[in-house]
């Protein structure tokens, strides 16, 4: 993961004062948070087709686990590779939802390896968005670590 | 789960007696069964396209599961999502399957959230049908439970 | 399983040894080896759909999560059923990547329900591929003894 803990934590810090729920002085601060501390539940969505109806539903069925679970009950990552990569692009027509999830807790990964394949930049995606080197090895990886399974 | 336990029992009964399964007093009384009590595997089946072909091959794919592990090993879940609601419906080509597959044991499950996308209502699905609050939501609590998961 | 042991032994030892790796004598004599003694992470890929874009999209996948996880550190297992039996044919555009994988300690299942759906015989496969019983069954038997499962 390259992703930056600090730019997670602020993006949690924002998600969790949108909802109402009290940030602590050290996460409102910048320090870095481990979401998963106080999830119940752990998620890793998969998204590896060019198809924005798809990009959709998922980011449509990740808002409902997080109403239906309680958003603090669950710790979702979304990981998009192969054609699902181009719904982490800046100009994607999921951007702004993109960035909403991001800013909701979502943490959002895109695999390093579709990124070369793509021709795609980091400047070239969401800048909520985090890398991984393989996204399917970091799918592996996240269920190893309990995290259950959703492909989309 | 809103599905009534004593109308899952009854399925279950159904299905052990027409497998010439010998069935408790109890159960056949209709006193609700937890059918995963002496289930060594647990699988949730997660469906999502509109696409009668695919819901045909998931039906077919769970009696062949059902046939390698053993009926008695296995217990199944059925969920429906997204475009994969229709499959429930009353009036789906897959309707006379969806009740086979309830009478043999497997719980079927819609998404509310998608009924309520596709205008379905309780009475307009197989009535062998409960419903979870969220599909996807029920498939991270699933597998939270030891479910293995199968995405059609 | 009906998949003789020491064919997967030797392919094992073939891989390790185009790798560079010491093979002990036992598996180089054809011993049994259990591939999964000392890999960290199991994982298996699923594969349904009569499409050899996506074919090849899982090949390349299993490529990069060995690159990633290491090829030691994970024991893959690639389940092919419905139609992506296909996949598996001696004459299928990916049989050449097929056995690159296998040689590469990828263990190759064929669903022997799909087979006999789409009138495949042992001899028509890659002789690298092993078969089961039922594609899915296997999958969920592989879930409940700890694999990663990743959907194609």
């Amino acid at each position: 993961m390259t992703t930056s803990p600090s730019r997670r934590a602020a993006a949690k810090s924002l998600a969790l004062a949108a909802a109402g729920v009290a940030v602590s002085k050290s996460s409102a601060a910048g320090t870095p948070v481990n979401p998963s501390t106080n999830a119940k539940y752990k998620a890793v969505f998969a998204v590896s087709d060019a198809d924005p109806a798809r990009w959709n539903m998922v980011l449509g069925n990740i808002r409902n686990a997080q109403a239906d679970l309680g958003a603090d009950n669950v710790l979702i990552e979304l990981v998009a590779y192969a054609g699902g990569i181009g719904m982490l692009k800046l100009d994607a027509e999921t951007a702004q939802r993109v960035s909403e999830a991001a800013r909701a807790g979502v943490l959002v990964s895109a695999c390093e390896n579709s990124m070369r394949g793509h021709n795609l930049t980091r400047a070239q995606l969401n800048p909520q968005t985090g890398t991984v080197p393989s996204g399917v090895g970091h799918l592996i990886r996240r269920q190893n670590e309990g995290y259950a399974y959703i492909r989309s």
